[in-house]
């Protein structure tokens, strides 16, 4: 169903649950033409799992909003019938940019000082450097690939874990999944990039927390799901890891009377990583070049492996 | 006054106010000499500019333990009989961090978070990105140095000022003092890294902070005399810029009740870029260093030029 527009056959696209500046503009800029749903081939979702509508058989691709798809996979609406994308690496910039402000955040005691006044005796013997230390980039995809070269200009060595074990650009090392427990007692920071899966499901157990050192700070942008959250509060407690700077939780968000808004070595961001309020605007181009793609049926950005949970 | 030692002409070095492992260290491993006053060639001072001590014409070099050394300038420590070396540079990729870490914390809204529980709505409006900004590095010492790639890494600009407007590596501009006026609107933050000087007193001022935009931050890691506090205080209030985050302040400490304490938009770290509890270890390889240049009679690093404030 291609239609005439601006004298070349444009795609027509429905953007729900309701249209977007950004994302229209990014549409049309893309030749696109903005369409009903019962017009269109291609969906551009842009809210989550809840009020997904029943999907015309016309529609060959659906693009989807987060990097994230696990709550879509489990809500059972990602089918075989068309080619779907995710978000992963679109905002990679921003994500990795926040994982870097929370470590740095926690080396350099910013909590600390955010809740007390000039407290130079306490801060000045807690601050350390990231610059000579060695940071497990846990998950290597788009994130983990942006973070690693601001941690090498920091003066970190960044320790990358991967599916493959095959190498990560600017990382000093890269290990597998599989390796992960001679690895912990190896690094002095660990920044959570990774999807949630079955495999990494509370990857950050006791016995990790056990044998990272006591310097440890923990940074998570990925899920909560990925520590387990029980634990990590009994290390922050017990003092044998020195903090979490956390974007996510478990569950989210967390009980008004969640020990991680008590404990003095804990940073919990509201999940703002990829803050909502920008997130159409740094979405925007990504549509408009799968757009192109799709229109010049080449093989498009950020498709979710069918059977693979990202 | 040469002693030997080891086989090799040592040099007689004295360390007050009292001797530290780490400097000692240094001395011995650069084939120095751990000596009283009255015997030493070299004093490396580790204190303040009170209780510096009367110096025997034999002191040929004083190695002084900060950055910034306006305050032995005042106190009249600092005299032509010899050379004096201050520590500019040696501290530089401790402080860039911090000023990294000062101006991503404001920017990702992690002081809001460390003082709220899961505020998303007010955060998540709130977050702005440091990629794709532009910085003025205001003085390009050793400190603006080290910060410039940083900042690059992470996607961001660099408008470096310095005396002579000769191009910084990794800047995309370079401005002189001279052209500041006509810059603070083309940038969106300011980290100011520069000595206190005459110049540079009040250098951000009520003009400047009327110039800059409003989603502006302003990072001090320098001294707190380079910005008029109270004109900024006024900027905060008004919502003329969007925050600042400070690790020096005018004066320092501030009063308990300073509004610096209380507004929603400052962050305050207590001076701890570079944490004394570890700046006798910082310092130790340099001051070793200088030893080793010292007796093969080179150049030294980090010479205080006479006349000169820094």
């Amino acid at each position: 169903m291609l239609i005439a527009y601006r004298g070349v056959m444009s795609i027509p696209v429905c953007v729900l649950p309701q249209n977007d500046p950004h994302i229209d503009d990014a549409v049309t800029s893309a030749d696109g033409e903005l369409v009903d749903l019962d017009q269109a081939r291609v969906l551009a979702w842009l809210g989550g799992p809840d009020g997904f509508p029943e999907l015309p058989d016309a529609v060959e691709w659906v693009a989807l909003p987060s990097a994230g798809i696990e709550g879509f996979m489990r809500a059972g609406v990602i089918d075989d019938k068309r080619i779907w994308t995710n978000a992963s690496g679109f905002y990679a910039d921003n994500v990795a940019e926040h994982a870097l402000a929370l470590l740095l955040a926690g080396l350099r005691q910013i909590h600390t000082a955010a809740r007390t006044r000039w407290d130079k005796k306490r801060i000045d013997t807690s601050v350390r450097s990231l610059h000579g230390s060695t940071v497990m980039v846990l998950g290597a995809g788009g994130i983990g690939k942006a973070l690693i070269p601001r941690l090498s200009a920091c003066g970190a060595t960044a320790l990358a874990v991967n599916h493959s074990g095959r190498h990560v650009d600017g990382a000093q090392e890269t290990v597998t999944w599989k390796d992960l427990a001679d690895v912990w007692a190896r690094v002095d920071h660990v920044v959570i990039a990774a999807p949630a899966t079955e495999e990494t499901h509370h990857i950050l157990d006791a016995d990790a927390l056990a044998a990272l050192p006591d310097h440890a700070w923990i940074v998570n942008i990925a899920r909560g799901t990925l520590i387990d959250q029980p634990a990590l509060i009994d290390a922050l407690r017990a003092g044998t890891i020195a903090g979490a700077a956390l974007d996510v939780t478990d569950p989210e968000p967390p009980a008004d009377d969640d020990p991680l808004f008590s404990l003095d070595n804990v940073i919990v961001t509201p999940h703002v990583a990829n803050p909502s309020s920008t997130l159409t605007e740094n979405l925007a181009p990504w549509i408009a070049e799968n757009l192109r793609r799709f229109a010049g049926r080449e093989q498009l950005l950020s498709v979710v492996e069918p059977g693979s949970a990202y």
